[in-house]
């Protein structure tokens, strides 16, 4: 009696200011395919979005008619205005401000569109896949260059009165401190990203020595070179990764001290350096946080780690696909 | 055709550590009588019981027939576990932790309660009737002996996963700051409370002199005789407001750059200083709140002032009463 319904899935994009990963992901949040791409953005807009399409192409035409594909979710760095599909504003498309990304695709790809901004897609792709399954309200902290946020409050993507919460980032743990990029000193990225690991690092090196910089040198210093040389022992990386924890202690103290939240999912490529930087974090926490709040909170490493984008892409997607269907067919999808 | 039904009211109480302020509030947020009582905790749990019902029973012998109290509504210090109307713990009623004041007024009082913290009830009251009338996404700070806070995401209470949620005033603010009585060092608090006023002036004495304190002493320097010192020009007064000022300043940036909140409402008998804190405030918005941010969101003093908190009680129970009740009878009632 029952009616088979062909499997389904969509579609995520996780759009970064280097790459475009992109994967067909079933209900399950299982990736059944995969694709990363060079962004090039400098090749100009028409290029990068007939890359889009042919990503989209490519996925149809290795499932051909075993998949229906239901839906496109993007996760796009920069601030996004998710109702209208546009990238307001971002530094990796200098130039095509606003960007009406969603719109200029609907002539190629056939499907809808829901777009996020990334560090809100991670955080969503961590909630579906990741470390914060079964949390329902938590902040995603992403180190990397910078320090980007994604805050869940009840299951949903905290997006503040025109879309622009979740700074972690560019919140103040330290007055006195370094300058940050966006202008401001002192900012939780001004400490706790490849940026300010390699700051903190060069200027030590003006005044002390170090053996693994002499032998390795500090050309392209990044957050991965930081953390090799922490393995080594040296003692200039060591430093600046508890100055990090320590900046992120006091960032995570005031998160849950006026927010109260179940986790704090620490990802990006630095997080790597997790046992570096996380005895500092833990230490300022309980000087800093309410005992009682940081006993129940819980600080994990992010698991759905270079997929978290993409995930958070798809489950946005499955979530707008589904609220637009019949509650039944969802149902049977979902299965 | 139309049935007549009796004006109703409900009754709102601010359990504050030294006044009791209690309300007969109408559904269009008129007090309609008021009282105001010692909360004297220290006569014991028993006689501080009696002298609510008391209270609930004034009203009802001032009202008579003429008004149909319908529940209590309650702001009380402390951590609250709501659902089950515990005071779970507050340092104003040492030793009667968990205090379960709703079931111990239930042989006493015939009507529903609702129990709030007494900050998250203010925010509400300003919600409702005050500075924060139309928002529906805010923080409501308040200065006073500490600093207190509300934060409404949505139009309810943000409460966290333990209802602990809204300590700005346990905001990190300046890792390397003054300890606070939490004990962790450079809260908002720490700077920006009668307490921190009086830390700061009394310190500076040591070394600095003031022709205001010479004639008229240090002796019980609240936050009052500090607001009277800046306005007679003294200028350990006035640094210590713009300390203050410069605290709040980061708060507030990290809470929009965090949250994108729409306004700040600031109350609590400290606010009277406006004019000698905001400047400092803002100058620290501008410089540390993303400009698309800091644009948009509104820094106000609160308007309901002493009644804020009973104003909130009320409002709690009229929407506790309404949702046990027929739509249609709460359409009547709300006319």
């Amino acid at each position: 009696m029952e009616r088979r319904v062909r499997p389904s899935a969509v579609i995520g994009l996780d759009i970064g200011g280097t790459f475009i990963k992109a994967g067909v992901v079933d209900p399950g949040g299982r990736i059944l395919a995969r694709l990363k791409k060079p962004t090039e953005a400098s090749s100009g807009k028409a290029k990068f979005l007939d890359k889009l399409s042919s990503i989209v192409q490519t996925f149809e035409d290795i499932f051909a008619n075993r998949l229906n594909i239901a839906g496109v979710g993007i996760g796009a760095p920069g601030i996004i205005d998710m109702r209208n599909g546009v990238i307001a504003s971002s530094p990796n498309f200098p130039g095509w401000n606003p960007f009406p990304i969603c719109r200029m695709l609907t002539g190629r790809i056939h499907y809808p569109f829901f777009l996020e901004n990334d560090a809100n897609a991670a955080a969503l792709g961590e909630m579906w896949m990741g470390s914060a399954r079964g949390a329902r309200n938590f902040c995603f902290i992403t180190l990397g260059t910078g320090v980007g946020g994604g805050l869940v409050l009840n299951g949903e993507i905290w997006h503040g009165m025109d879309g622009m919460a979740g700074e972690v980032g560019h919140m103040t743990v330290d007055p006195a401190g370094p300058l940050c990029l966006c202008g401001n000193y002192g900012c939780l990225e001004a400490f706790a990203s490849a940026n300010a690991l390699r700051g903190k690092i060069t200027a030590d090196l003006k005044t002390r020595r170090s053996a693994f910089f002499r032998r390795f040198g500090t050309d392209g210093l990044s957050g991965e070179s930081a953390h090799r040389a922490a393995r080594a022992g040296d003692l200039l990386a060591r430093e600046a990764f508890t100055r990090m924890g320590a900046a992120l202690g006091i960032g995570v103290s005031n998160l849950v001290n006026l927010l109260n939240l179940e986790r704090i999912i620490i990802g990006g490529g630095l997080s790597a350096a997790w046992k570096f930087f996380y005895p500092a974090l833990q230490k300022e926490l309980r000087k800093r946080a309410f005992p009682a709040i940081a006993r129940r909170v819980k600080i994990v490493r992010a698991r759905a780690g270079e997929d978290a984008g993409l995930l958070g892409g798809a489950y946005l997607a499955w979530k707008g696909v589904n609220s637009k269907i019949s509650p039944q067919r969802t149902q049977r999808a979902r299965k």
